[in-house]
């Protein structure tokens, strides 16, 4: 039985990651960087006015200068700057060369005419002061957020490589679920582990077909027929004489990496792998399900997508005691600005906490005490 | 000029709950759910098995059984416990009255019959254990993550209420920008503020509709014109001559909130309000977008939404020196098990802090201390 460690050690070993592909900026939120991105001009690539005010040779210091007119943002003219003469320049607008720009607050006015109260500030954003050509602005590896799309557009970088759409199928299984919106019969229950992982996968920008099955080897050989980057497949995962992932996997050319975790909830989850295309079963109930693709698939899929560091730790303290197991227990919690406040998990089968969690507490095989401190992941 | 407590307060006084709607499902991720949750049957439904294993009569203490047949999982039969006789049992499958469930890893098996080395574990999850008919699963006022997919699915909750979708309008403004693919000319820049605001909308799932004018009043006018739930300007809001957002706001029949806010960097945020709609006026800059969108026009959003409590204030440790300013100072930051890396931040148009930053430090009038504890807020 593997450890978590070994786990992240075998992914993060093993997982490639996909092809880069240069996509449309609008359509790059999300994705991870696989070039630098350099600048290829100055940043600024002028002399930029950093407020409203005005602006007059450096060298001339008279007392009063007359106002001859302006200098707005995106004008794109040259302007000289005779002595006595001050321009308004508006923040944004080119700085002639020489020129100190004053900003308004420092400047008294009247009748076409300027003072300047105080001078010798400096409200120029210079050329190439933020960057010069060549100069690294944004890492490979980068996931791009909203500010990373801002610099790449200020930039110009409209095209950026970053790490192509992921293909993941997954598979339910389990002759007792019915689709969500239909009553369960006896002995059935609604399927909720298809939503989570839609919900999952959409969560991470990740595109997901999704198929229910019996819990039939035939039906599962046939739903698995083809290739994809990643497979996930829900239930049969277990021990008993019905559960058939593991068989199925191995007899389509997977090799079969792991079929149980010391983990709680999620031991029997079962890792395969054929060529660069990885397979998880995941153990049937939801909070398993929840835990297993926070704790390891989400792993696979950083690898995948060329991010590193995967899964990310933080340290908290817990709030209230939490008991120990023989394995270690990723238990739902609530991060707040106190702590971590471990969630009531009663049963395999209670779903609030996964419903509220936005923490799980990594706890140790000793358990952990009020006020204890403990690595914990952010999930969402 | 407002502080930012002060903004805050009247956002969350002020900014009303849109109306709630009927959504499908798969619809409802990332949705604020704006009614109880309650369960409509006991959950579970039926004593179900924890456990692969066999079932005998809980009074039947024979010392070896004979198996006559199993239960699987999704089995709706009614299945009688003779005396002397088990059945093997899935996870997941219907217990039958008055049975215990005996795991696997407890029972020797050999010929059809079975010997069980420990009894008296407790493998079912008995009906209603969960959640009784009438209890609240899920409160008015979660955003639904994939947990709470996930939850809802289970109870054959599809048909959600959430708020509805916001309509967004952002305009930007001025004379010196050109769109991200286009060369800037002398004296031009980029306008990266409209990818930053669509990548921001974006990631908080809600629709924008973006125009780019000029720096001139009767644009702008007919840019706003109609009505729509937040209305974002770009620039236009400082105190230059051609800087006109106030007054077309005010002309608009928008009253005007804030004209200046107490904050670095950001100042020049303006507030209007007509009726439920809501204007911000974005100081020009990325990073003041940045601060402003995360600081303030989110606390806006999660009013509209029905989310309380935002921001999200953590108590952090600045791990270096971060220097004061009369006004306080949102800084981009990098958070990492250690504490908060307060990023180089150079000048208003450096973006690189932008496209890393995680987290925005608030920083006191007095500065911060390396080690120094702060409040901040998460940034995405």
């Amino acid at each position: 039985m593997k450890t978590v460690d070994e786990v992240w050690h075998l992914l993060r070993q093993e997982v490639a990651a996909l092809e880069a592909v240069e996509v449309d900026l609008a359509e790059a939120l999300g994705g991870v960087l696989r070039e630098d991105v350099t600048a290829t001009e100055d940043q600024p690539a002028f002399d930029r006015s950093a407020v409203d005010g005005f602006v007059v040779c450096q060298e001339d210091t008279s007392e009063e200068f007359r106002v001859t007119g302006e200098i707005r943002a995106g004008d794109g003219q040259s302007y000289g700057l005779p002595a006595g003469q001050a321009r308004r320049i508006a923040t944004g607008a080119a700085v002639p060369e020489g020129g100190e720009v004053i900003m308004l607050e420092d400047a008294a006015e009247s009748e076409g005419a300027v003072r300047f109260l105080r001078r010798g500030r400096d409200h120029v954003r210079r050329r190439g002061e933020d960057a010069r050509p060549g100069d690294v602005l944004l890492a490979k590896g980068t996931e791009l957020g909203p500010g990373g799309i801002a610099l790449l557009a200020s930039v110009g970088w409209v095209r950026p490589k970053v790490t192509r759409g992921l293909d993941v199928l997954h598979v339910a299984t389990g002759n007792e679920i019915v689709p969500a919106g239909e009553k369960p019969g006896r002995g059935q229950i609604r399927d909720s582990n298809s939503p989570l992982v839609a919900a999952w996968a959409r969560t991470r920008g990740v595109r997901v077909r999704q198929k229910i099955v019996g819990e039939d080897a035939g039906a599962l050989r046939h739903a698995i027929e083809g290739r994809r980057d990643l497979l996930l497949i829900s239930g049969g995962a277990s021990v008993g004489g019905h559960d058939c992932t593991a068989e199925v996997l191995d007899a389509a050319g997977f090799e079969i990496l792991a079929t149980k975790v010391a983990v709680r909830p999620g031991k029997p989850l079962i890792i395969g792998r054929r060529g660069e295309e990885w397979a998880f079963g995941l153990p049937g109930n939801p909070l398993s399900h929840f835990v297993c693709l926070h704790v390891f698939v989400d792993v696979a899929l950083a690898a995948m997508q060329g991010r590193s560091g995967a899964p990310k730790i933080f340290e908290g303290r817990a709030l209230s005691e939490v008991p120990g197991n023989p394995r270690e227990t990723w238990w739902p919690a609530l991060e707040g600005p106190a702590g971590l406040q471990p969630l009531r998990w009663s049963s395999s089968g209670d779903l609030t906490a996964l419903a509220t969690t936005n923490a799980l507490l990594r706890v140790p095989p000793s358990g952990l005490a009020e006020g204890g401190k403990a690595g914990f992941i952010r999930v969402r």
